[in-house]
């Protein structure tokens, strides 16, 4: 199958907008009626225009009677209708001229029905030939903070440089929410579905091309053209980091990716040596996939993959040394001077670790630690600088105490940070109690609102700040040979 | 070095206890204080008398000037005095006939000072020749609920089944706090420090023969005596399942172990063979070796690996196949004759996936949800059944739609319990945001409450059941070569 290079702009900001399938019931479970308040609550700016068979009114606003009834151009369509009211919606937005039409209704090929595979045909045949786009179906669409679209109002109204392509609405709603608390923004989030006109390709291809779009993330079930997919995937890695957690990789997976999306998960091998070769970066969770970008989003590229590690925690320090190791990182020794520098701020070695990992102990004074950073940003044979604080750690300590050395703790890492020439990702760990975990969350918020990049393990900040050097290594040596 | 197997039943149990170390000034940190504090909070039953070369009197206790001094026989010393005091302590306490002592006292062997290392074999030895055995150096020592031993106040009152060697007091008190969230209680738990005299091997033989102990755990950097750890291990596997994290596998996680507690990490190759020919079982991190002993502690031992997944979310079942497949289970497929009788129970296929995982997209009805469960527990190729709820899904539902959907949920599992053969772990997942987790955090201390296994991610219940599923069938196939 063959398919012009379309510009999707259109897709994503639309000044007219009907949904179809809205009921008047405020009371009653209804899709149509979620994604009108959604909209509404969203502040998108056009025009929203209700649909249903039934008429009436909602919220104010009257339910037209079908699509083309609307005494208005319509540039985008909603559908929550039954699938089987589908082929009426869709010649009736084609004979009104609409451009794209989101369906939400799912009931299509992912179920195993001959009568929904029929239906699926008939409605895309019939859209390709009235000149209309589909999104999905079977799908929540598509999130453009720009353009006022969106599928979950709590989503953040402003834009950032992250695009992501889904094959699961829950799954895409999942990373937005993560990222934004993580502050990560997006450009454009595609909730896909089956594919069924506009497939993974459309989407890559146009985010690939995307100036808004710095970083491109994507879960991905399974690709339809595989050439073509391989071909937007070279285009993109040229000039953006691409960034994908691939499922369905287990026979078990790949069966159910066919029920979901009825996407064909396809071979592992081809998949990972077509990622290899376009210099993407493959994730192995949707929790990876979002440290990895917060990596990209945050950090300034890295000189190299020499780290030096800095907190409290004789354990957390080999479970450190281990998990940044095995991720790829080297943690390169401390030089002699650089130690004895070190051992002269403190008052005493016992409970502590001058070696790197660097263990504290305790903070001592906020001068120390403050010193103790300075000192350690001089150390030419490292690249990066990382604190870890472990939450669990402090959760030994009397409230007052507690309070008092995280608010040292934060203040200072915020001061620091412009005196230092390392970049300075942050860990914020903590497992063993919801009280532990709540502290490390509240700081790891106070330090992602001024700009820091915060890890919430020792394992996920390791795992991505390997892939995220690996990836800038790769570029300097694909960079050399391109000048040879 | 040869030991004779001893019984350490007196670490646990003592009825007298002198903290030598303990200031009198209550506004500054003193960690003989600490410690005082701390077991007087424990509510340990005993009686407790604080030691300081300075004399005086602490909340309304009198100092002793020494543990010589005390009119009353000791069992048991606790530590906080600088290392240089630590030799005059030792000699006080054989004078004293004292049975046990913990430095919590650190800044000996693992210190880079040839003074520590030093004074370490001075205490050990002149410890030795007075049969005074030595907890530590350089750890928080010993939890027993049962003797009213802690290192940390908030620790559970109430004894369990887990017994625990950590050579990190920090990653022991993690433990210990999961743990209890979790439902997982402790016999015994031991921070071993720098194990100079009693050891891990002392710890393991003494785990491996205490009827108390039914699970035993570790968190290990390294092992002193080889040989003889080696044949603890095989002692203790033989009767109860035994899971240790080990540490320092890396070479900067070696050196890091070394600084920390002296201990030699020595080769992985040796560690796992060591781990493989004894049955025991290998856990990746902290939280791992947490999850499966909450397998072992709250499953019945499983028939098999054959698992059915039900619960919530398309997105969430391609990633659970995956998860679990890779883990070493296997989804079977639904027979027809059970996948009609799951199609009949509900109005509508769109949305759902009545496969394995099954994807509800809805409960629909607390009675619907009842009789889905009922007929997956009648599945004959299964040996265990998952529920999963994403609390990620359930945020994108108003308040209180949400409230009433896990009131029901959380009462149905509960309900339906009784009525399943199938053993039933539960994953509540959500990463999403702080609020998801906090609702996946509420409802697991519901249903741990209860009895129940719950996990807090596919991933790690994916790895847990993978790992408690291969330990019952390799006893299994042990057994059958044992008749034979």
């Amino acid at each position: 199958m063959i398919k012009n290079k379309s510009n999707l702009e259109f897709l994503f900001y639309p000044k007219t907008i009907a949904i179809a399938g809205v009921s008047k019931d405020l009371n009653k479970f209804n899709a149509g009626l979620k994604f009108l308040q959604c909209l509404i609550n969203f502040g998108f700016q056009g025009k929203i225009y209700p649909v249903n068979l039934g008429g009436g009114e909602v919220m104010g606003m009257k339910i037209y009677r079908s699509v083309e009834e609307i005494p208005d151009r319509v540039d985008y369509v909603i559908s929550a209708v039954p699938a089987k009211y589908t082929p009426e919606l869709v010649s009736d937005s084609v004979k009104k001229g609409v451009k794209a039409i989101h369906f939400f209704t799912s009931g299509f090929s992912e179920i195993e029905n001959e009568e929904g595979k029929r239906l699926q045909s008939k409605i895309i045949e019939e859209a390709k030939k009235g000149g209309l786009r589909v999104v999905g179906p079977n799908c929540l669409g598509i999130y453009c903070p720009a353009g006022g679209l969106t599928f979950n109002a709590d989503f953040a109204k402003v834009s950032g440089p992250v695009g992501m392509i889904s094959q699961s609405g829950g799954n895409a709603a999942n990373c937005v929410h993560e990222g934004n608390e993580r502050g990560i923004f997006f450009t454009k989030v595609i909730s896909m579905g089956n594919g069924a006109d506009l497939n993974e390709s459309d989407y890559l291809e146009y985010l690939a091309q995307d100036d808004e779009t710095k970083i491109i993330t994507g879960y991905i079930e399974g690709v339809r053209e595989g050439q073509r997919f391989f071909s937007a995937l070279k285009t993109a890695t040229k000039t953006k980091p691409v960034i994908f957690f691939k499922v369905g990789r287990s026979i078990s997976g790949a069966e159910a990716a066919l029920s979901h999306t009825t996407a064909l998960a396809g071979s592992n091998t081809i998949w990972d040596s077509m990622m290899r070769q376009a210099g993407a970066i493959q994730a192995e969770s949707i929790e990876e996939m979002m440290d990895i970008t917060l990596a990209f989003n945050k950090l300034p590229i890295p000189k190299g993959r020499r780290i030096i590690i800095v907190g409290i925690g004789g354990g957390a320090s080999v479970i450190l040394a281990d998990e940044f190791s095995n991720a790829g990182l080297i943690l390169p020794k401390l030089t002699d001077n650089l130690r004895k520098k070190l051992i002269r701020l403190y008052p005493s070695e016992a409970g502590r670790i001058f070696k790197n990992p660097v263990d504290l102990n305790n903070f001592e004074s906020p001068d120390i630690f403050f010193e103790t950073l300075k000192t350690l940003n001089e150390c030419e044979e490292a690249d990066l600088l990382a604190i870890h604080v472990g939450f669990d750690h402090l959760s030994l300590m009397p409230i007052v105490e507690k309070e008092f050395i995280i608010g040292i703790y934060l203040r200072l890492i915020r001061q620091i940070e412009s005196k230092l020439e390392k970049s300075l990702p942050i860990i914020l760990h903590s497992y063993s109690s919801l009280h532990t975990r709540k502290m490390a969350y509240d700081a790891s918020s106070r330090l992602t609102a001024e700009g820091f990049a915060v890890f919430p393990s020792v394992r996920r900040a390791a795992v991505a700040l390997g892939k995220f050097v690996n990836y800038y290594e790769r570029r300097a040596i694909m960079d050399l040979s391109n000048i040879k």
